[in-house]
């Protein structure tokens, strides 16, 4: 199963991440935890362009053909294998990002990223994507840090029309649960772990029917 | 100006690219050289992923997506200021190396290859490619180095299909310019100065005409 969590950053993605993967290794479950960009020596080594704290120029187009080649790399190299041995595979961040980001956050041709996503993720989709949505009021709050990396220092304008972006994407994809990102982790937990049961359950039920 | 000098490796690029800006220069022209991936800061870590000499597994999406993205930033960054500014912009190397290399050579979707190449060029397509053609066998003849990059060591059938994507191009691009690249140094150099003196010739008579 290959599950993803979207969301703006400081929506509580990592938290949720790591109480949902130890809940499924308490049930003896192999589980692959992955954070994008990385994952790879490539894409370890683009994260460290995209990341960095410098101010550096970078062009919108570079930003989202870089993004796109650390998860072409994780893609091809990891994620499939390991959904071919029938781990759960968990990604914070996944090609929606890119789509939220930089297609309808920094206006780039959203067809033309649209078609560029298809490619890097070979048909990979996602068996469910966790949306936490929490508004720019609550990710002000959240943002305590100094260090912030190169695109959180991006202006609110900006993060609205990633949201918005991934709103969108919550009423286009039958893929996607969203989540009230201002609930307490414990009750976001409990939803999260509801809708994998739920959908393991569909999967079981279609493979005794097959049988 | 835009030029660009395309060619498998040692086919004697480098060799012409110097010699054809010194004569500019020597004209009192103003002549910016760069060789791809690279040019910029963004660029050139870009290029230290694509040619390192370690063995890494880098798919043929991401080596597609990285030289993509370096070229990306290269003509936002650079290449289109200068031509703004009129200088003699000379590149070893532009979209059609990935056309040939990760197109014709690793075999990628063609059409999605060629359409990737138009959003990273940004409609800036060069005046003129000088495409020097040497066989096979000659580049084998001149590969004397033990320190091949990762893209070098591909092998001989690798190189015969990027060399039939060059002589395509040859053929369906008017802007290119196909030269024997197992004529002199002098010879080639001479080819190459004519036919940009014709150009230029050719573009102070339009300039003549609209004023």
């Amino acid at each position: 199963m290959f599950i993803t969590f979207e969301g703006l950053d400081f929506s509580g993605k990592s938290t949720q991440i790591k109480l949902i993967s130890e809940y499924l290794q308490k049930q003896n479950k192999n589980v692959k935890v992955f954070r994008e960009p990385g994952g790879t020596f490539v894409s370890e080594k683009i994260r460290e362009i995209l990341l960095t704290k410098d101010e550096i120029h970078m062009s919108d187009a570079a930003e989202l053909l870089l993004f796109s080649a650390a998860r072409s790399q994780l893609v091809r190299e990891v994620i499939i294998p390991a959904l071919e041995e029938n781990c759960y595979v968990i990604s914070d961040r996944f090609h929606d990002s890119t789509i939220a980001y930089q297609g309808y956050g920094r206006g780039l041709d959203l067809d033309f990223v649209i078609k560029l996503q298809n490619f890097a993720i070979n048909n990979t989709l996602p068996d469910v994507t966790f949306f936490i949505d929490i508004p720019q009021e609550e990710r002000l709050k959240r943002k305590h840090s100094n260090e912030l990396d190169r695109i959180e220092r991006s202006n609110g304008d900006f993060y609205n029309k990633v949201r918005d972006g991934y709103l969108k994407l919550c009423k286009s994809e039958e893929r996607y649960f969203k989540i009230d990102g201002t609930k307490t982790i414990e009750e976001i937990h409990k939803m999260v772990v509801k809708k994998i049961e739920e959908l393991e359950k569909k999967r079981n039920d279609k493979n005794a029917e097959k049988s």
